[in-house]
């Protein structure tokens, strides 16, 4: 069973559902940006504050494998791991429907840091998150 | 003919609609909204910039009559007509379909003005709406 | 204190925020709907079921007093009561942050059926919403 | 010069800007879908009619690589090709801010037809296509 460092619950709404009867494929995009700004909460790290410091953490490069569609009234978990890879922070997002854990996306995102308007590093984010990039091992 | 004071042609976009087959109700709002920031803008006041300065304009209430659901493909034209009314700037907004001119939103949306957080008149936004205050005859 | 027929909590999603730092207009009109489809699918109703055997029920006119904007990481609870008001049910709703209960949103949403694309009364929906329509006395 | 087999024009709307001020990451795809549905459309092929002869026509995997953000007001062309790849139509996009074209999207979208539900060629599709085909020489 494959580990991952967050997971989060959600249920289809049906305005995210379009005129295919499925989730439309943006919203995918939108629960796995919610999925990362809630593992930033849990880890202490405020999107909305860091952007009010003049940091902006901002997704590079997105892939998503579509492999499976929501439909209206579906739960499903979204979850994720994080490695960092050079300067960038990348998450791992899967997304499974409930109860039946049918794999449904698979996503990659990788996420750098604008401080002031340029791209670096960021301390404060890295010191908070850095207890996640031990065990590389797996993945 | 009715008159109004400015308007803007759009195409429903697919993911607009939702698994009825019809555009989403929220989605009004926004063509509400595109119509009103894209109005200000063919006045010199820029939405963005004002709340760089510290002055948001933002929906007090709104009122929306659902006439005749919008569909894929459709063109429509959104129409405005602003009216100060007390601290208010009101908007009467009404969508036609294209090209049969069926009513399909009529529309009421009471903007007020915060200046760093406090609601109050904005000197800045009435100099340039100015000139359309003044036939209050018909409406 | 007010009673309520139904109620459903959120947390705001990033993503729902504008350029101004709160949520968008048209995004409570979202957390409206679905407060709408969730309380009817605990009375055994399916907005996307219903939609499949031909009906469709439909907003025909909404009214939103705006009364303090929701902010990233806000929580709320979104709650309604339902009216019957002759062919239309009629519901009430309300959004509070939490956990301070200030009222955010206070709205009005008429809602109508339409069987086969025509206007009518939905015997199917209305006796499973029936047991709501008799203590008319509050509101 | 590269050559694209389409084009379509667009302006950035306030709401899809988030807390960043910023064009969401999600709306890009919205962008991106609604070039791809208009491209069609200019081929005779609807995609809200095919999905009610039972044909879906899905993406199957993306990938977009954000190089620069949209914002407010700006305005942008967003440009296509179509190669045929085995049973997929592949959808080589970019999104280029106007005036200055600075290229701030680069995107694939692998995309297949489900019809009745499986995974199959659609005559339908690739006869009214079939004319993009031909050149592969260049991408």
């Amino acid at each position: 069973m494959k580990q991952y460092d967050y997971e989060l619950t959600f249920k289809v709404r049906d305005y995210e559902c379009d005129l295919q009867g499925i989730v439309n494929n943006a919203n995918y995009q939108h629960y796995l940006e919610h999925t990362r700004h809630e593992f930033l909460l849990s880890r202490g790290i405020s999107f909305s504050e860091l952007h009010e410091k003049g940091i902006d953490a901002v997704i590079a490069r997105i892939e998503i494998a579509f492999k499976c569609p929501l439909r209206s009234k579906d739960e499903f978990v979204s979850k994720l791991n994080i490695r960092k890879e050079g300067i960038k922070n990348v998450f791992y997002q899967d997304i499974y429907r409930l109860p039946d854990m049918k794999l449904c996306i698979r996503a990659k995102a990788e996420n750098v840091c604008l401080v002031q308007g340029e791209l670096k590093e960021c301390p404060e984010l890295e010191e908070k998150l850095n207890v996640f990039y031990a065990p590389q091992l797996s993945k």
